[in-house]
């Protein structure tokens, strides 16, 4: 059902410091990897951002307890259980998960970071992750994303990764990162779950500002069904150890550089969400400019992105444009001037004015409907601002997966 | 598939000098009444509320300006076609039914309400009208309530029409409302379209704040589908020629006692229209408590009623309680204390604290889930402050409907 995806991962490049393994573990699945355990090297720098949910999810409160205390050695993933309203047993639980990690690999248990993804409101079957981080553990290697991107599926349809390689004072740095998520996906923060791993040397400032950089106009970005997750995290981890310089100031040449590409791969990522997002026959690039702030650009891209109506007439490669409209003049925009607003379909001006455009036929809508990547242009024409979003259609099987999903 | 509707209308009382007629203009439907003309005898006071999307409608454009101008003598309303995102030409279009109506019976033409609902971005088939208020005007009829309520259907499944009688000073007053709507019900100030008729004689002020109030707890508080309409209006009719004295003051009994039956009246109007939401299986009630402001309690109401995935748990009749929880953590509510929430389906206290109530089973929230009419109790506990909204589930069939509706 992806939208212009496919079940083939690209070549995954391993970064220096970083080893993978995966076990299944048996939490929800059967016949598949269901956890994995990311090492990072000793010296690490990790950043990371999390879900702004008030139901932050038991894992989501311990990583950020842990990442304030200490600097990470392993993170724990775990698919088929998000271990989210579960109260103080869940706490408990999450916290329990990090201990089997710091006993088997001999490291203090606020150096493990807990995530989990999968059902919420259901206890974590404690049990199977005994022998899961065992099983997982026996094999680290760097060599394992591909197996990893797998492990951390739930209603995804394909895996999803990616891996750049790019040079900073003439050295190599890779940067390989890994994302999950279909379903719950309105990332305020970071989405449900993406792992992003570099050998540069990241500052601490830098490393924190590259990841606020990409997150916003990637993760931050997307949406398929405007729920924010209670698990959402994004985690950016340097080893530091390529042989490019450390880069420790923000307004450098290669930090500008890191942020670029790492924009670049957050990007593919997040887009890849959004291809796979439950149900999606269309993928729909959001473009709306002339606004007065880059924030009542996203307010009318995401009030377009959610409306069920649009939603459901792009299912249906319906030109319906009215219903565009309509949901840009309900996103509370103050003043907004409807004979000032445009609207295009790709390259097609359906709307002038708030009325349809002089040269507009249906035949032009219908040949940009009928595409399965499809551009929606709002000019507001009251600004310089512009924002860019991305989303899918509302159809039969986005109901289908999630009336079903817990039966 | 109405919730708990049926096909037959109560008993509908004559309002006196409130007359309507019908007629099939064939503006979209074959073989079915989609033109209405209500009379309003002379002296009527009327007060209006309209959408607040800045797409408004032409319609509403010249009914708020005609209605600015002088005491409406008819309101003309059709079925099929919204004359909505037409531009200019809407506004001629618009304009020229009034006149139509305007020499057809001998009144200024700004004395005529155009009111329009359907498929929006299509122009008004101007020609169909001449004969259609001919044809609607040649029986004017105060008994004529019914088949107006059927006439101004769209995709609603069954007509939607409430009388009440009552007495003030001992003297018998009569409301007669009627309204219509299914899809893009999310009203700001009002719902898709709706007519209230009474013989009290309300005073200026008395009018509008009567209706302000009722609006304000019914048709302003359900939502479909979170898309308000570009064509949304509530109009009250106060004819004053029943025998009760006239009510000039907000803060008198009588107008105390007149807004409590309207609010009623207005009530029953609006949950008909969410109990024939598209594709409804389930008739929501959210009940947000021991919120700081109603504000707040409203904006936890809708977060959760928009939800795409609480809607297809409902539809699905799944107790999957998380995803209420987590739409209630990502409303926006500064410092919620999650340990202070509570989450009740019916009676049933499913969550405490942000976590499974320890007496819950899954048996309980099973039977509530089955059940046609369910209410969501979310308690806050961290003030005094509630509201009440409803709303339908998300079915297969509001994609059906709306992926299906133009073509």
């Amino acid at each position: 059902m992806a939208v212009g995806l496919s079940d083939t991962l690209p070549t995954l490049h391993p970064v220096a410091g970083i080893r993978l393994g995966t076990a299944a573990a048996g939490i929800r699945y059967t016949g598949r990897d269901d956890l994995v355990l990311v090492e990072l090297a000793e010296h690490t720098r990790t950043a990371a951002v999390f879900t702004r949910n008030a139901f932050r999810a038991a894992p989501v409160i311990v990583a950020q307890r842990h990442l304030a205390q200490a600097r990470p050695r392993y993170l724990l993933i775990n698919a088929g259980n998000a271990n989210a309203g579960t109260g103080e047993r869940g706490l408990e639980d999450a916290l329990a998960t990090c201990s089997l990690v710091a006993s088997q690999r001999h490291c203090d248990v606020n150096r493990v970071l807990p995530f989990s993804t999968g059902v919420i409101s259901e206890p974590l079957p404690l049990g199977r992750f005994h022998g899961g981080i065992a099983q997982a553990a026996a094999p680290l290697d760097a060599a394992a994303w591909p197996a990893a991107a797998r492990a951390i599926m739930t209603t995804d349809t394909v895996p999803k990764a990616v891996s750049r390689r790019f040079s900073i004072a003439g050295k190599t740095v890779t940067i390989t990162g890994m994302a999950k998520g279909s379903g719950m996906i309105c990332p305020n923060m970071a989405t449900m779950l993406a792992y992003l791993a570099t050998d540069a040397a990241l500052g601490p400032e830098v490393i924190a500002h590259c990841l606020r950089e990409a997150v916003a106009v990637s993760f931050n970005s997307i949406t398929v069904d405007g729920d924010t997750s209670t698990n959402d995290a994004c985690v950016l981890m340097a080893t530091g150890q390529s042989s490019a310089p450390p880069i420790d100031a923000v307004d450098s040449e290669a930090c500008r550089q890191f942020v670029a590409v790492l924009t670049e791969l957050c990007q593919a990522l997040a887009l890849a969400i959004v291809r796979d997002g439950e149900g999606a026959t269309k993928f729909i690039t959001i473009a709306v400019s002339g606004g007065r702030s880059r924030e009542e650009c996203r307010r009318v891209a995401y009030t377009v992105a959610h409306s069920p109506l649009v939603k459901t007439a792009f299912f249906a490669s319906d030109p319906n444009w009215g219903r565009i409209l309509a949901a840009v003049g309900r996103a509370g925009i103050e003043d907004l001037d409807v004979s000032d607003v445009s609207l295009f379909l790709d390259d097609v001006c359906i709307a002038v004015g708030g009325a349809l455009a002089p040269a507009y036929t249906e035949a032009q809508g219908q040949a940009a409907m009928a595409r399965e990547e499809i551009t929606i242009g709002i000019r507001l024409g009251r600004g310089d601002a512009s924002a860019t979003i991305w989303t899918c259609d509302l159809s039969h099987d986005y109901v289908r997966i999630n009336a079903e999903y817990r039966t």
